[in-house]
């Protein structure tokens, strides 16, 4: 297992590579997993989402637990939406509410699948080969738009508004996402706390199944849908993901106006 | 009114600039149009899709002749899905059949709206200043598999196949698009022909709502929905959609295991 990041250095580049004992080792990119040879130490960076994908494609209904709940089949192919590039930030960043949104805002605690190389028409092994690694992702969505209009459910919509996809805090390869669970804490109370091993279709599945809709390109993501227990934020709360193995995702809900300096002071504070 | 193309050079570089009488003058990028001085011959240049958007935003509904046939009310904001960058080809491309698809495949055809610099939450008027210009497109659509699941209408994976968004051949900016015609051909029949200004969201007021709900950047498209007229395209059909001042965008539909080159020859021996 190696656990990855990607970083802002002091003088605006970004830097990724492998995270090892608070140092970066720096690597030429994620699908040039070439080490630069420099070694930074990680106290001087600020953090970024772990990869910048150019889409993210997000499940919906792919835990038997929830299509149970749901009191839905569970799908014979993934269904999926797509979240736009600008909506998401790294851990510790604020979600902001949107402007003129006063409606339910809902988190969703997911694994992350993190592609590597580009990919179309994939077999299940070829797909496993594809996966750089696993992170963590609060799939955030502004639920009152979902189904406002009778006609056409505004999926993109009510989930694509900036900062409404949560990645990080790393990437972890050579990860075993078949024992592990997800749990999601909202403030100090445990909301979630699933099996991975209870999706329907497994990482490598979805890959290779969705590669047949569509062509993935290295740093693209896909949140593989959530279980039960998902619930509103409200303003100033802390949604706070775990798998162990890969880390701790954190983000607070800020109002539509708040600036990001006054976030980090109220966080400071704390 | 300029018309402005991108072009695969010899040497595989992309260019990008104004086209007039026969000769590419270059222009830095779209986002920073300044002149570089060089002008390039279109005869030794590989036409290419006239922008590599980021996201394509496809609506629904938003005409009134087509919400009056599908007897449906038309919205109060743009309902919308996200096409994926890798569904993008320009002009002369073949449309791909999926691999495992044999259902049907539908054209639409559209008018284009080409984003020339960031935009988020805009008013009307800054709206239409971050319109670059206009296009056309072809927001093809695996019709079978829209409603294949009853519990999730799946919107992003029937649209958002590779080669699913035609758009070309050229952006036009200063583009009076009120006044204008949309007519598409399925090979030598007239099946759509219909008056922009039927349009119930404008193009600036799509920029202006939809910048609500995510954060445009430059190169970004707009397929601004279609109007009454839509059918569906069998292999080695033509479809060639035209507004005048803008020109002809024909994309030909090829079957899953077609190649390219097999298409060209076809397409010289006709």
């Amino acid at each position: 297992m190696d656990t990855w990041m990607r970083f802002r250095s002091n003088d605006g580049d970004i830097v990724f590579g492998r995270v090892e004992g608070g140092y970066l080792h720096e690597y030429k990119s994620l699908d040039q997993p070439v080490p630069t040879g420099a070694v930074l130490s990680t106290r001087v960076l600020t953090p970024l989402a772990p990869c910048a994908p150019g889409k993210v494609v997000a499940l919906w209904n792919n835990y038997h637990a929830l299509a149970a709940k749901l009191d839905k089949p569970v799908p014979a192919h993934p269904l999926f939406l797509l979240k736009p590039a600008g909506s998401v930030i790294g851990a510790g960043e604020p979600i902001r509410r949107p402007a003129g949104y006063a409606g339910k805002i809902v988190y969703e605690g997911e694994l992350g699948i993190v592609i590597g190389r580009r990919c179309r028409n994939a077999s299940v092994e070829e797909a496993a080969d594809a996966i750089f690694g696993y992170t963590l992702i609060n799939d955030v969505t502004a639920a009152d738009l979902l189904n406002e209009n009778p006609h056409f459910p505004q999926w993109c919509r009510a989930k694509g508004f900036d900062t409404f996809c949560c990645i990080g805090p790393s990437i972890v390869s050579g990860f075993e996402w078949q024992q592990a669970h997800l749990v999601t804490m909202l403030d100090d109370v445990e909301r979630q706390n699933y099996p991975l091993d209870d999706m329907v279709f497994s990482p490598a599945e979805q890959v290779s199944l969705i590669s047949q809709d569509l062509t993935f390109e290295p740093g693209d993501v896909i949140a593989c849908g959530t279980s039960v227990g998902v619930g509103s934020i409200k303003e100033g709360a802390t949604v706070s993901i775990t798998i162990k193995g890969i880390g701790t995702l954190s983000n607070t809900l800020i109002a539509a106006g708040a600036t990001a300096a006054a976030h980090a002071e109220r966080a400071a504070a704390v």
